[in-house]
């Protein structure tokens, strides 16, 4: 299979997707990837490593879309640029099995909704990050932000593609699906999660029921289905909050000799928890229900980051994601 | 003043607002107590210390109000209980500048409704709790989960009242107001979010415009006004992802005797942080908008919670925090 990566647009440069591309064709002997961008500043980057010149094509682009643009904008008067460039190869060539950006997230789910269009049935494609659980595991949050103003049904549906999202990336049987609210009894929260609760009870998902924003990383729950709005404020006050504690750590540390003997002889450990807090590690968020596999890194990832999100498009390829949800979509229509 | 305190329906029971009304009554020369709840169990506590008896009255109610009662029930099927007693106090006595209560959140709004009232033109008293920042600073979140389905005038009052909150309590001068939304630029949100943007530029506050969640804490902000769905999900995943931050720190502390040895080291820091995240011991969160102050603290407060949150009652009630909010809201009404 084929993986484009667009290789501009981020906040590294380059050297990143490029650095990825060349361990992703060395882990998998099943894929190629397709790069993006500048084809000289690539070939540069790219004769630092040795690796198989068959595996590795470019595609020239002149022009980088910049998170200042506005997307619409952008994406339509920048044919040229690496991201539009990306997303015209993943819809012309059907041996691309997807596409990763960590350009701007607008332009990204722009060119989405233009050039690849939705699964049917999918009125609403949504944003969904991995975020770390307590346990060591992981939690999938749908919609992180693409969509707001939802209505139960778009909510039925993130359900679905983050629970089919979890089977084909984490191998897990029966994800545990929860619904944001305010409190766990089934009565709780506003009109708009009434209608959500009643409604997901009857998708063919294992829906546990509703989760207070407390619990979210309690490893109780493999996917979490809320508004893009609420969704915003949930994993940005996650982002906020974890860099604050950090943030109050290091200033206690420096505020005596002792507790900096002790921040060197912890420091490993502060890596490590440091390491376990940056989700952007676990790869891209996913643009679930576009036609093609489409993931949002970063603008910061670095080759690790872009090659998390390089193995992510190869895992739901294999595990055939958009397939699997073309097919139980189906079925939910027919049992209705 | 009269400062009623409702001594149970807390986790540590009645020894917990005891031991803080007594250090009250020693700290400031113009309060006296009255402490709602079982007779003979809090003289016993109240026994061990040796205090002015003339500070600290006793209404003796022998009944008790949980968690897991429903609140208006609890409160019209349990006058003797000590909330209930607590807030016919407050209702009752003139002298009584205000009340503190540990017990069921839903229990101490319903009693504040029906016992004391709104304050002329507030249409919704809203949870407004004190949070840490980044510079050691504080930042209060108002609604924080009294009420859902807000409309913009109720936001714009959340604003005056956060606003005067921190005026009073804080003596900032000209509080930084902001909106929760999903982005700082003006136009960011969803519909109810353009509205009350341009209704709060209309308000007589400092309003700063739109917040980020992952901002929240950043110390660039006194107030942050939002309906009580958002902000409960904003409150309850700060806490949560502190108390996952912490825990994946001693995980990594446990795992290697090198990080142990640092953890020793570091224990004053480390208790540093705790105290610093403990938002809870900054006081509760005031009850905004009712007819006399009422404050509701964490259910696990301990006697410095209790004493903080009498504290707060002492602080407003000087600086005439409900009396101002009155003469703000017939100005706003007059320039109507």
């Amino acid at each position: 299979m084929k993986i484009v990566v667009d290789a501009f647009g981020n906040d590294l440069g380059p050297i990143a997707p490029v650095e990825a591309s060349i361990n992703a064709i060395k882990l998998y002997d099943d894929i190629s990837i397709v790069l993006c961008g500048k084809k000289n500043e690539l070939e540069t980057n790219l004769n630092k490593f040795s690796y198989d010149k068959n595996r590795i094509e470019i595609i020239d682009a002149k022009d980088v879309i910049t998170n200042e643009e506005v997307p619409t904008e952008a994406v339509k008067g920048k044919p040229n640029s690496s991201l539009v460039r990306a997303f015209d190869k993943l819809k012309q060539d059907d041996e691309v099995a997807g596409l990763v950006s960590c350009g701007s997230t607008g332009a990204v789910l722009t060119a989405a909704f233009l050039k690849i269009g939705r699964i049917k049935g999918i009125s609403r494609p949504a944003l969904c990050p991995i975020l770390p659980t307590k346990n060591g595991g992981r939690v999938l949050l749908i919609d992180s932000g693409a969509n707001i103003d939802c209505k139960p049904i778009n909510i039925c549906h993130f359900a679905l593609l983050g629970s089919g999202y979890a089977k084909a990336m984490f191998n897990i049987e029966k994800p545990r699906v929860a619904l944001l609210n305010i409190g766990t009894e089934d009565k709780k929260g506003n009109e708009f999660c009434h209608e959500c609760f009643s409604e997901l009870k009857k998708m063919p998902i294992n829906f546990v029921g509703n989760m207070e924003a407390r619990d979210f990383l309690s490893g109780n729950y493999d996917v979490v289905v809320t508004d893009g709005f609420y969704g915003n404020i949930l994993l940005k006050s996650v982002e906020g909050t974890a860099l604050f504690v950090m943030s109050v750590l290091k200033e206690n540390i420096k505020s005596s000799f002792k507790s900096k003997i002790g921040a060197v002889l912890m420091k490993k450990s502060l890596k490590k928890v440091k390491d376990t807090l940056n989700y952007n590690a676990y790869g891209g968020a996913a643009f679930l229900g576009a036609k093609k596999l489409v993931i949002k890194g970063h603008g910061a990832s670095d080759a690790l980051a872009f090659l998390k999100s390089i193995e992510q498009v190869r895992t739901l390829h294999i595990n055939q994601f958009c397939k699997n949800i073309e097919e139980e979509l189906a079925k939910v229509e027919a049992d209705k």
